[in-house]
């Protein structure tokens, strides 16, 4: 999409280890006007999909998916990063590795909001190495709901994830595909 | 607002220790419909205020955020709870204790969002004890940003945020407030 791509250029920051820093509209800023922009064009590419509801994962995730919610006319659920014990059996659960903060958070959907009668659009910020993601097909297949595919706004496209998840049959739509930022240069795909 | 006060008695569920659970459709599945008919009243209140930007707390308080962000036209800025190390001088941080995990959250904007240009709405889910939205406050003071006041959800007025944090001269404007939920019987003011 080209008024992405042309956002990350002005006002995108590479830093060192192929980190870049969308933080002035995409994940700590927000630009709600360009996210009603990217909510329409996956409503374009998602529309015979008869989506019922957005799943997220906190906490960049949500902004994005409750402006493309809009456009599909469908709640959002957010899995949670969890810091209380939850009762056995109330929620799905999976474990999703952080490369940004090391470690491993656990993440959870009550299983009041997730079930076979389901059609989700997946959501979320970025993809580079797929734990998110993955994350929220596990709680999906836990759930008995079919996953439609997966918006993701910026792919880091030399990082294994989106081969990764397009390989196990998930429609991955990302709206701009970084295939490199060498010397701080970002070319898309 | 009588749309929210409905939905809340409804679909809200009251758990022993004064907890209102309203999971359905405010902080874990969301109804991004209701929420734009929050923000539209959070902008027919706040209308004459000249809000340049919108600031809220990681997780819940985003998607409600970002849905009212599109009635003023501002951006969104969320405080982050850092789980990272930052760097002394780039970021304003607050601490805020929290009721329902127990603990103290570190919460962080980065300098480069908030400014003393800013004339700030600050949104929320809940207000209760007022802790969350003392550490926006703070964080607005360090910045040297105007807050115009606080748009607000579900606030427990049986509880002493609400009451604090007016008498420090911000205006609060909650959509629902509950005087009582005794025997699980939801009142409200």
């Amino acid at each position: 999409m080209r008024e992405l791509e042309e956002r990350i250029r002005r006002d995108g920051i590479v830093e060192d280890g192929n980190v870049l820093k969308v933080d002035g509209f995409l994940n700590h800023q927000m630009d709600v006007e360009l996210f009603a922009a990217m909510g329409r064009e996956w409503a374009r590419l998602f529309s015979r999909e008869e989506v019922n509801k957005i799943l997220t994962i906190e906490a960049s995730g949500i902004g994005i998916a409750c402006i493309a919610a809009q456009q599909f006319g469908v709640p959002v659920v957010f899995a949670k990063k969890s810091r209380t014990k939850n009762i056995a059996g109330e929620v799905y659960r999976t474990e999703v590795p952080s490369f940004t903060h090391g470690g491993v958070s656990t993440v959870i959907v009550s299983k009041r909001f997730l079930g076979p009668a389901d059609r989700l659009l997946l959501i979320d910020d970025f993809l580079a190495n797929g734990a998110a993601l993955e994350g929220l097909i596990d709680l999906a297949r836990q759930a008995g709901a079919a996953v439609v595919g997966a918006g993701i706004a910026v792919e880091k496209a030399f990082q294994p994830g989106g081969e990764r998840i397009r390989a196990k049959g998930v429609r991955v739509e990302s709206l701009a595909r970084i295939r490199s930022m060498e010397g701080g240069r970002i070319e898309f795909c």
